[in-house]
C-alpha cells in the first residue's frame, strides 16, 4: 500500500488506521511491523523513553517516522496524544485448531477492546466476530485494547452459522442468563479446544443458542440485571484458562 | 433538604446529583427514594413502560414529578436521556461485619461504576474508597454502575491506615503484580470475612501493600503489562464469592 495516505480522521471505509498514543503505537510497531505505513510524531511528545522505543523500531523496520505536529493533532481525538501509528487493515486467519472467543453482535467499542486485552492476557488469542459488530479497527478500539489487538488473529462471519461451518472439531459454550449450569459448577474435560460464546451488550445471545453445545450462565444475585459484558467475558476466559 | 435546587450541570461541590436515564433512575426510586428531591422528564421520553413505573413509585413515596424539558436538556451529556432524578447526597455506614472491597485512589468513572455493579452482582455491598479519588456521585459513576450504587454502602477514608483503624476483624488480600499467591491457587477458609483491594488503573499498589494480610496475584501471560481495573476486580470478586 502506498504509504502517502490521506491524513484525516477515521472513518470505517478507509483502507488504514490509526494508533493513537505511543503506547499502542509501539505494540503495532512490535507485532505488526510489515503493515504500518508511518508513524507520526507532534513536537509536544514528553516521554523520551517513548520516543526511542519508537525511532528504535522505525529504524529497524525501514518506517518512515515524522514529525508531524498539524497531522497528528487533525487525526487524534484527545490533546495528550503525541504519537500516531499509521498502518493498512490486514487479513487475520483463525487458527481452527485453538480456543477461540466468539462475540455475537458486539456493539461497544470500549467492551471489545477491554476483551481482547483480557483474552490475550489469558493466552486465547482467536477472534471472532459475528456481524452486524463494531469495527475492531477503529482506533478507540485500539486503545481500549491497549495495542493487544495486534497479537490477536480476528475474523469477522456475517452469521454463526457461516462460522460453525469453519470452526473444527470443538466444544461450544454459549454464555446466556437462561444457561443450564452455573460457571461455578462447570465440569468439563480441561485438555478440550473450546470457543467461548457472548452476545450483545444490550441483548445477549437469542434463546436459540441454549441447543449449542453446553450453555453457561454466570451466577450472580437478582440486585442486578446482568453483569457487564467485558465483565462477563473476562470472568469466563479466567475460569476456562484456570 | 429544599427540593427547590439550582437545576444546572453537575458539580462535585454540590449537595445534590443526578441520575441521568430512566434505568438508573428507577434503580433510585427503588432503593433511596428518601432521599430524591424530584424527578424531571423530557416531552420525547419514548417508554411507557418506563413511564408508568416512574409514575407508579414517584406517586407511592410523594416524590414531585415535573416535566421539564429545558432542565434534562441542561443537566443531561446525551441526547437519548429523557428522566432525570435529583437526589441528595447521603451519608454512609459500611458493615463491618461484612466483606468489602477497597479501591486505593481509583481515578476512572466508567470502572467505578463497572466494579459498583459487579460487586452489587456478586453481594459484596460494601465500598471503601481511599483518596485522592473520583467522586462516587459523579452521574458517570452512577450510569456504569447501572444505578446499583444505590444499593451499595461506601464510604471515603484520606488514607489506608484510617481505613484499617476501624475495619473490624477480617482478612486482607491486596491484589498486586508482585502479589505472593496466584489467585488461581489460593487456598482459603470461605468462612472468613475479607476485604479485596485494588490500587489505581495507572500504578497499581504501592509495593507497602504486600506487608498487608495476605497478597494475592491474578496470573496472566506477559503478552500485556496487566488486566484492565475492573476485570480485575470483577475476576477477584467473582473466585472469592463462588
Amino acid at each position: 500500500m502506498n504509504r502517502d495516505v490521506p491524513l484525516k480522521k477515521y472513518a470505517k471505509k478507509m483502507e488504514y488506521s490509526y494508533t493513537l498514543g505511543a503506547f499502542p503505537t509501539i505494540e503495532l510497531l512490535k507485532n505488526q511491523p510489515e503493515h504500518v505505513l508511518k508513524v507520526l510524531l507532534h513536537p509536544d511528545m514528553d516521554s523520551q523513553v517513548q520516543l526511542e522505543i519508537i525511532e528504535g523500531l522505525c529504524k529497524q523496520h525501514k518506517i518512515p517516522l515524522e514529525w508531524a505536529g498539524k497531522s497528528v493533532e487533525k487525526i487524534r481525538d484527545k490533546e495528550n496524544i503525541f504519537a500516531v501509528g499509521v498502518f493498512e487493515k490486514y487479513q487475520n486467519k483463525l487458527d481452527s485448531s485453538d480456543n477461540h472467543i466468539v462475540l455475537v453482535n458486539p456493539s461497544d467499542m470500549g467492551n471489545m477492546g477491554t476483551i481482547i486485552r483480557t483474552s490475550i492476557g489469558f493466552g486465547i488469542r482467536n477472534l471472532v466476530i459475528i456481524e452486524p459488530a463494531v469495527d475492531v479497527y477503529n482506533p478507540k478500539v485500539v486503545r481500549a485494547s491497549m495495542g493487544s489487538l495486534f497479537q490477536m488473529n480476528f475474523c469477522y462471519y456475517s452469521s454463526f452459522e457461516e462460522y460453525q461451518q469453519c470452526a473444527g472439531k470443538r466444544s461450544m459454550y454459549p454464555f446466556m442468563l437462561k444457561g443450564a449450569v452455573p460457571l461455578q459448577e462447570l465440569k468439563r474435560d480441561k485438555t478440550e479446544v473450546f470457543s467461548l460464546i457472548f452476545g450483545n451488550e444490550a441483548t445477549g445471545l437469542p434463546d436459540s443458542f441454549s441447543e449449542v453445545g453446553q450453555s453457561v450462565v454466570i451466577r450472580h444475585t437478582d440486585n442486578i440485571d446482568s453483569l457487564n459484558l467485558a465483565l462477563a467475558t473476562g470472568i469466563g476466559i479466567y475460569e476456562f484458562t484456570k
